[in-house]
């Protein structure tokens, strides 16, 4: 059967959500992660699970789909605990199995060990090789079995669980925020880099949350703490909570596509509003690239906050030019061949009474293949625009991801092979302004560290894999 | 299991959408329905179907659930045929069975009689009473089935199938946009009110499209031919295309709320565009109800194209306060006690970057219980908003609505109980205004005909029902 | 996709069961129903379904699928009330739509009226023509809805809802056992020929119970009381219970079918054990078609009793020859083309160390096709068996059924092309004996009236249907 | 919800069943091992999974649920390879999670490992731990997790698989009957007790296969080729097949409970037909335990052959005094509690004429815990038999079995507490025998090997688990 994909609409894709949460005086905390991951839902869509700790047992429920597909009302109150971590995932699709679904849930020397990881492990194929060397199996694609394996060997010659995640944290290269699990302690950690983001909560003084982004604190209830720092380590304990600076990095890159499009626009990263932004993004196009027009639209959702930015420094009235059918769902039947260019009219539906006759300014965070803004400025036009202006709040997208997001190859990047103006002609644009490189920086100011702008500029912080491991090992594994 | 609806959000309901295809010249019109469903899904989330005749054999396929769960690739591509009805569906949850999905495929004295309803009669239960005295059978308890025997009792004694429509249609009280299908013709007809919208699109010179709106033409690429006129009933016949007055009215009333609410913004009805009239509505909103702000937002969705009406009336900078979470599904697990009054934080995510330290106007369609936007006012001003000031794009609620659409009972409309002022402080708002009720006019400008405003008036065009036919009905027949 | 069906092993397939339980005294009887029709299900596996008169609520549960599919103890759970009918369904393929399901639940001019039926109108045709031509619409294929509607119309002349189920029943030709219930009523009853069985049962004198089989009151620990009788109508009511002998009819004819297939052998019908017909007819098999042999085995599990009676009658010993599979699930992929010869193998397999060497009595019940036999005698042979001897506890299989069971055209009966000799040699046969027609009287000694064996000589007691009404009918309106 | 197990009928159950296949000319052995499992299911009816190589490419499907559940044509259809192994897999209730389902697919250090088990090792804690203190990681309670692992060990200080798999198996104490698959290669093996059974078989030059029992080769079309020896392991690659007796033991010990109970009555295992070896138990009961009485009837179907056995034996007649409800399928919903001791009258019917007023002996393989058996008698008794003469195929139950059988702790063994007198009251029989332990040997004249009887001796021929390491690893991780 032929699948659509809701986000394949050429958007790069986060690859995963983290949340963990310790509360010292309730079992109830598998209700909370419930909710939180369906806060973090934008982080991942094909698969989620938890793993929830009550007095050393483990109950772990995981698998393919939405929040509310994999977990009923039943399933919740079925577990009980108070220490737990969450999980949801994207992924390409030769890897979209059960078996790699997170948490992942094992038993190693000590007793259980549980671990919920967002990022990506570059030297994940030369680990998981040398563990092989010594005899290990793998029963997934996932890195984050590579990183239980790791900390299982530390644990061998460590005298706690959290001296065994630092070592194994610094044998790891790439991208990593991770959540583990002991039969007593929650601890988070975040790469030296800090690319991927995890942040810390509380409710009172008897819980404490981990979580990939603010917005989940919101949604439970918790108040936002801090940001765990790039190499730290937060173990929380029965009696006490511990932050371990495991690991000393020159330089901090925390992936500013977090802010350009991953992260909810209510979500605050280290030290940043992503609506801010994102709003700001638009102001600075305004500046770079103003135009005479009558109105500025987004496309929803990815363009909204930038587009209001637009509006509000151009002083060109914001408007609402394009509908998103909200009920476009993860199965939808693909569209036949004579209909196939038209499919983006069943997600989105162009307002003929706001664009008719007017000079519109569309705004979106980025571009990646091409085609779906070409049939949305076909679509404006054919619903009366006279101009369309498209201006992106982001760089020229250059170059592949290696830290956990899922980007097309560069053949598929357009501006890989076409200069602005030619984009700007082949989408039948009026004009055509991305968001200058020199700008990044300014469009997030209360960012307390550096970002990894690597998509941009080829200039990659953590390095780059040694050899393409997922693809070799995709070969040998799947899973129907 | 408890379920708490992805609408429960105190809005009142559309009960229907209807879509008719005639095709001359193909038989894949099963495709076509298909993504016309998708574009009326918001007019009906609980249950779906469509039937197609393929020479004189129907294809009849329904369910519960949104369109992508009832109707999978393999069984679409099953469904042949010329000619085809859809239907999406809401309903109140006693009645929610598989036996009330439409359409309603029959067999009768002529052949095949199929027939999907959008509306509510409210002498449906004399009619049923008429006709169990006659020895009828009822199997649901939809106003469809009333209609499919009055068509048969009808047909006995008249010419044509067309001649049988329209002389069951006289009998009917209340409101009905019906699209009926026998072994060779299709007709569209609307009551002689005009409450439910219906209207009329071609691909080419072959395929002639009836739908509940025009949202459905633009997403199957159809081109908007124009309304069917209140009393007015079009036949399509292999050969011709006929258009009949079946029934002349004094007065005409198209339900105002399509344009408030529950029509997509995208469409355009009875000549008026549901866009043009929300954006006036918040001018409207803005002229009468003026005040010293920082920012205009909108409740996410219901108060998009207000807010911005409001924003550019007003000279205030629009913004986005309220951040909605998109994967919010249908079954959605209830939150226990404790988490209840933070349900809204699930599904809206207040922008704190955006309103902290801000003098907020935020509007929204309508107001019902009270208690959501109570809940939304209360984020925002823990966001940080220094005031809050409602603005409701319509005025107050006050009577039930008998044509159609659910709307919960007089004891729990707020606007019965309370005084604006009152409301006002209930909800924690600095100021509210609600849309003054001799504006309404002035929101439809272009609006070819009268329309009902009962919900705001209790002026009923079309009568009230004669008993509570529906609850009674309700007693006897429960499906599991 | 292909599916294979369990029973699609050329045996005739019997439509329905069916079953009612009024308890003066208690709720539960929803339970006490799904056992019941655990017990009737070999009458039906396609569809079954429940209804509940709970005060005049009727909560009515039915789908596709098996008993354990359809009912979970959650439903089971919800479904209250003191009178309650039950039904298991048969269909072929065109016709098994959930539609079709039974009971059907309806409400008419004096309340709600739920009707199960089992057997087969030979004027349905006729019936639903005039119904039709007085303005009735029918949503299913069922003969059911035809029964319904007459019960209804007959309904508005007559004193009481027995009257008119009488009335209407007067005007039923064909096999039909029903069974009625009405708000306050439960109603059994059998045609005037009593062409489908149909007993009665109690548990203490609170409960009563009708059931298609005497199997199910074993099942639920209710005690045999009788059969109905042709033309009987048993009225349960709230004060007590009648019998109205409500047709008179010179002949009776019972489906001898059941006794030699359908029915399950712990059933007795109409006076006469199952078990002991099947072991008689093997009996009167071994007296007519003696043979020198080393064992005699069944085909199971359709010719067990046959073949003990054989090997009793005979003096050979009873063995064990054939080994069912007895996980071979409804839904069993289709084999290759290859393997398809083998796919007997999958569901049968031989015991070559009982068979080797061994000269073999076969019993089975009937021979339809033909294929599936000469399979069967392939792998014994295959197996090491030096003769086999195959006896058939039934004549000739010659004509179709009108009367509710399911047995393929004329040209797919094997005995209506070839001879016996012929056959024999065909299925690979050393000798080959079907029961002699005259003897079908002498294997049911015990059966108080006379039956029905128009399979086997065109002799049709209840008449031929007028039109073949079904699959005209079934040309126009298809459930997917 | 409460189910109620299809075979919680108080007997011992297998824990699995295993199948292999080369095929060197074609890629679709999917659709082979589909129908092999089918075969099979009667060994495990948990969960299935099959995985086959196609060119170093690893297909896995695996789920909960019977072989047609879990297997569409669809699926079947996707799976293509000339290599591949299959799984049948029963456990008790807390470890019937997704994780466990078999076969374990994995990578190590020369590409992909694949296997699946049948049987049980009683060194596995200990073998776990020392792996963990290595630092392993494990996923899972499965035994064939522990093997994967010393197979990867060993595979590290080996020249090849085989050898690999060897000195791996050379650790494992307990049962184990192996498939494994490497990217070129499969391999069966054979714990050197051959407590579970593993043959092997072939269809033309081209295709080899391994399976638990040859009735599987049967509905596949192979033939059987011999049984692998305690000990062996069979080696086929690209261009030959090997046999290695990688271990020599002095004694050899099948489990006797396969020819008893598990294995179904068409295969042959180990020299010895079970169908044989059944109605030898039978015949032999007959002579230690002579009765007048008037028929011999079974237990379906564990009781059949050696019913027919004593049938034969005595000259008394076989007769059909149950019948088995073939619907009861895997969910049945838990009877109320005072229907609970009916619950046996939904599985069996007693058929009163063919007991009434005879005195019958019935014969069943085994007593596990006493209560079927007395509710059967009971049964058969309020059915009309005069006397019940209770014979059971099998020495008296006494010990727990460690090697892959689940058999309940001895406080729910009636054997354990009372004497056969005493059970014999209590189950209400007339007379009361079990096979005489001397006699197991008799009953298995064709066995080329020695049996394990430690259920009735407990004498364990392959020692007892050093701790109870199942339960203990169960607390600590559970799936929901």
């Amino acid at each position: 059967m032929c699948f659509f994909n809701q986000t394949a609409d050429n958007k790069p894709k986060e690859e995963c959500g983290v949340f963990g949460i310790y509360d010292k005086s309730g079992k109830n905390c598998a209700r909370t992660i419930y909710y939180a991951l369906y806060a973090l839902q934008h982080r991942g869509q094909e698969s989620c699970g938890m793993a929830v700790n009550d007095d050393n047992h483990i109950f772990c429920h995981k698998d393919l789909g939405l929040v509310p597909d994999v977990f009923s009302d039943f399933v919740i109150s079925q577990i009980k605990g108070n220490i737990g971590i969450g999980h949801v995932r994207y992924s390409t699709t030769g890897d979209n199995t059960r078996e790699n679904a997170q948490p992942l849930a094992s038993k190693y020397v000590k007793g259980t060990l549980t671990i919920a990881h967002n990022g990506n492990l570059t030297n994940a194929a030369r680990l998981r090789q040398e563990l092989q060397e010594q005899g290990a199996i793998f029963q997934s694609t996932n890195d984050t079995e590579v990183v239980a394996y790791l900390i299982a060997k530390e644990r061998l010659t460590s005298k706690s669980i959290e001296e065994a995640v630092a070592k194994a944290a610094l044998k790891l290269e790439g991208s990593f925020s991770l959540v583990v699990m002991s039969p007593r302690k929650l601890i988070g950690l975040r790469d030296p880099l800090g690319i991927r983001p995890l942040c810390m909560g509380k409710v009172g003084d008897d819980v404490t949350i981990f979580s990939s982004e603010s917005c989940a604190m919101n949604a439970v209830g918790a108040e936002f703490v801090r940001d765990i720092k790039p190499g730290e380590m937060v173990v929380v304990r029965p009696d006490n909570t511990e932050s371990i600076q495991y690991a000393k990095s020159e330089k901090t890159a925390l992936c500013v596509f977090e802010h350009i499009y991953f992260a909810r626009p209510d979500s605050v990263i280290d030290g940043q509003s992503v609506y801010e932004a994102r709003k700001l993004s638009g102001k600075l196009l305004a500046r770079q690239y103003p135009v005479d027009a009558d109105i500025v639209i987004a496309v929803p959702d990815s363009g909204l906050c930038a587009a209001v930015g637009y509006a509000e420094e151009s002083g060109i009235q914001y408007d609402l030019g394009l509908m998103k059918n909200r009920y476009i769902g993860r199965t939808f039947i693909q569209p036949s061949q004579d209909m196939r260019e038209r499919s983006v009219n069943i997600k989105l539906g162009a307002m003929g009474a706001c664009v008719k006759g007017k000079r519109v300014v569309m705004v979106d965070d980025s571009i990646v293949r091409g085609t779906t803004i070409k049939n949305i400025v076909t679509m404006l036009k054919e619903a009366g625009a006279t101009e369309v202006h498209v201006r992106i709040a982001s760089p020229l997208f250059l170059w592949p991801c290696y830290y956990g997001t899922d980007i097309p190859d560069r053949d598929q990047l357009v501006a890989c092979h076409y200069s602005v103006e030619e984009i700007c002609e082949n989408i039948g644009a009026d004009s055509l302004g991305y968001l200058k490189l020199e700008s990044l920086r300014e469009m997030v100011p209360d960012l307390k560290m550096d970002f990894c702008d690597a998509c941009f500029t080829g200039n990659y912080p953590g390095g780059v894999p040694e050899v393409s491991d997922k693809n070799a090992f995709e070969q040998s594994i799947m899973e129907l």
